[in-house]
């Protein structure tokens, strides 16, 4: 059975450029950077290279401004701990209420901790009014933390507006470009970004490796402490392959974005544009918003998310219904309903990521699987179609 | 040139096996484990068999007591964090002078934030006094974080012996066996071992995962917060590869290590006579303690260690000075201190450590370069040949 898979927000394959820049490493060319020796020196390079080729992506001033990590989640977490440690009698924090859970949970927490949290709302179209923040910042507010483009509906923010806006006030500027890193352009150099965090896994790298941007200058304290990785800044001896394959990868992006970001615009617009012909009583969510290239979340009414989802699975169409499903309760997805979606509608959505590997045959006959199953589905009466999954 | 790596304590090649457990999830099954569609259920799949191998090659009672993390330093940060924050008015905490810099710093960080810490002194052999362990516990001790063997000497703790004392006293107790896991066997069931840190890089597993043992039932508190991986313990997108590779070097640790530990002892015997035989002056540091097979720490009188570090390089030969020496500083290693060496000797010191890819061959082959090497650097005044670096 043919695979579609539409779930690039989820996570993407290794590009075969990045699994050859990788293979030294998980070879012959395995010595620690810490070591002195040849072999060390040889890893020690290799890690400066990709430094390198990661700073270039995202227009960054300095290759020291980068700190290899293991991933997004560990990125967020780190920038956030470290503002807040640089201001420990600033006690109030801002964000929005569509944040990816490695944001919201740090900040859930947070308030446990004493924090007082404004969650930043957004529209029907999942953007931000950037006038409730301009009310919202004090002279007590630490942190703004606020992601480029939200993964579940890939509408985008703002956020070199928003980095004025908060730089202008002295506070610390956070974002959250998991999603949108190689897929939109960024240029930091001159921007008033104090933290970047992103994952390679979403760019066609590998999984278990990030990095964390930190402005040339920002005040800086590690989550991760002990030997002297990365300048004092994240111990622990570096995933030599996997940041090789983060520079690969953010070296491909720089060369291909421009291109694949037209590409899937196109495609999705196909995507979209089948689905409304050939599927009655559907919308898109965000539909009005600047979105990433490549993310269409859609609302099938009278039609079961999950058992939509499971039965598209079925036919290797692979989606994501955004919700943690978890031993049988059902948890709507927290992002659509930021956006005014009740329940029900929420969990009529789906979400469909494409990428690189995604043709334009993929979307037709993807769509004509969407078309038949969602048909099927909603031929059971709503109340009972949760059972078939 | 031939190279002799004689540095298996630094990292690690990858074992062939392992590369090939890890190589489908660096191809085509790149699925997200949280994802619920077939390429996702796959990637949960393989998370799941190397939970399995983790939990056999520890002896641990239940598979859920291991957290996959990015390695050694962030299992040990977050044991430590973890303990301090389900005690927080307890501001004692005991660990040993000879630690790892990822317990070490850690440590020091709490001092700054106000807690007392109790380092255990260890004799000439590098051995703790247990008596001295028994006198500093307290009502207001939070943990207890000991490793159970020296990373530069070798030496070994009785951490078993340790656990029975420590959680007796209703003290919460972590062994960082980064150095000994793959080694020396090790069974957590029925011990009293609450928290245990490995890293796969050490025992020819990938570099950038890790785990953490966290036996059932004791209390923990997450370093890193986000999705719900790993049951909420450690956020983030799972390295199934890295885990993969992880799970691959636990089974083949487990099918191996008697074995090879025996082959070990043996080929490091054969190097440390050779070496007594034919290079004069020389002591073994932690001689007469029970020791990993594969470690051998060497001082030799009116050498400079780093002189000699680089010429063996420049020979092909791997060690490590086992000192951080950064931009022309010379740190003197801190744990060789602990051992009561002077600044000097513990700077004519080398460590070599072995594995599986030592033969007999590299062993004499080894001895005769570093006995030339040494008689070359002792012909240069010793005040002169760190100059020769």
């Amino acid at each position: 059975m043919k695979t579609y898979y539409f779930d690039y927000n989820a996570t993407t394959p290794l590009a075969p450029e990045v699994r050859a820049a990788m293979e030294p490493f998980l070879t012959e060319h395995f010595g620690n950077p810490s070591s002195l020796h040849g072999l060390g020196k040889q890893a020690a390079r290799a890690v400066r290279e990709a430094r390198k080729k990661t700073a270039l992506l995202l227009g960054a001033e300095h290759e020291n401004e980068i700190i290899f990590t293991s991933g997004g989640t560990e990125s967020n977490n780190t920038a956030i701990r470290s503002a807040l440690a640089s201001f420990p009698d600033k006690k109030q924090i801002v964000t929005s209420s569509v944040e990816h859970s490695s944001v919201y949970r740090v900040f859930r927490q947070l308030e446990k901790e004493g924090y007082t949290v404004h969650w930043l709302k957004v529209d029907r179209q999942g953007l931000l009014d950037l006038a409730e923040l301009d009310e919202c910042l004090s002279e007590q507010t630490a942190l703004v933390s606020i992601m480029t483009a939200n993964n579940e509906t890939g509408a985008v923010f703002p956020a070199f507006k928003i980095a004025g806006k908060v730089r202008a006030r002295g506070i610390l500027f956070h974002v959250d470009a998991v999603q949108s890193v190689g897929k939109i352009p960024i240029r930091l150099k001159n921007s008033r970004i104090d933290f970047l965090s992103l994952s390679a896994h979403k760019f066609y790298g590998p999984k278990g490796v990030g990095a964390l941007y930190v402005r040339q200058g920002a005040p800086f304290h590690p989550l991760i402490l002990g030997g002297a990785q990365e300048r004092g800044r994240r111990a622990g001896t570096e995933n030599v392959a996997g940041i090789a394959g983060l520079g690969e990868a953010c070296e491909m992006a720089l060369r291909e974005m421009e291109a694949e970001s037209e590409r899937l615009l196109r495609l999705r617009g196909l995507f979209e544009s089948r689905a409304q012909e050939t599927i009655p009583d559907i919308a898109i969510n965000a539909e009005e918003a600047e979105r990433l290239p490549n993310t269409s979340n859609i609302q099938f009414k009278n039609a079961d998310g999950e058992a939509l989802f499971f039965a598209l699975d079925q036919k290797g169409v692979c989606a994501s219904n955004g919700s943690a499903c978890m031993s049988g309760s059902r948890e709507p997805s927290r992002v659509l309903k930021a956006l005014g979606l009740s329940d029900e509608t929420a969990n009529m959505s789906l979400r469909f990521s494409f990428g690189r590997s995604t043709t334009e045959t993929d979307i037709e006959e993807g769509v004509a699987l969407l078309s038949e199953t969602v048909q099927r589905i909603r031929e059971i009466p709503l109340e009972k179609q949760h059972s078939h999954v």
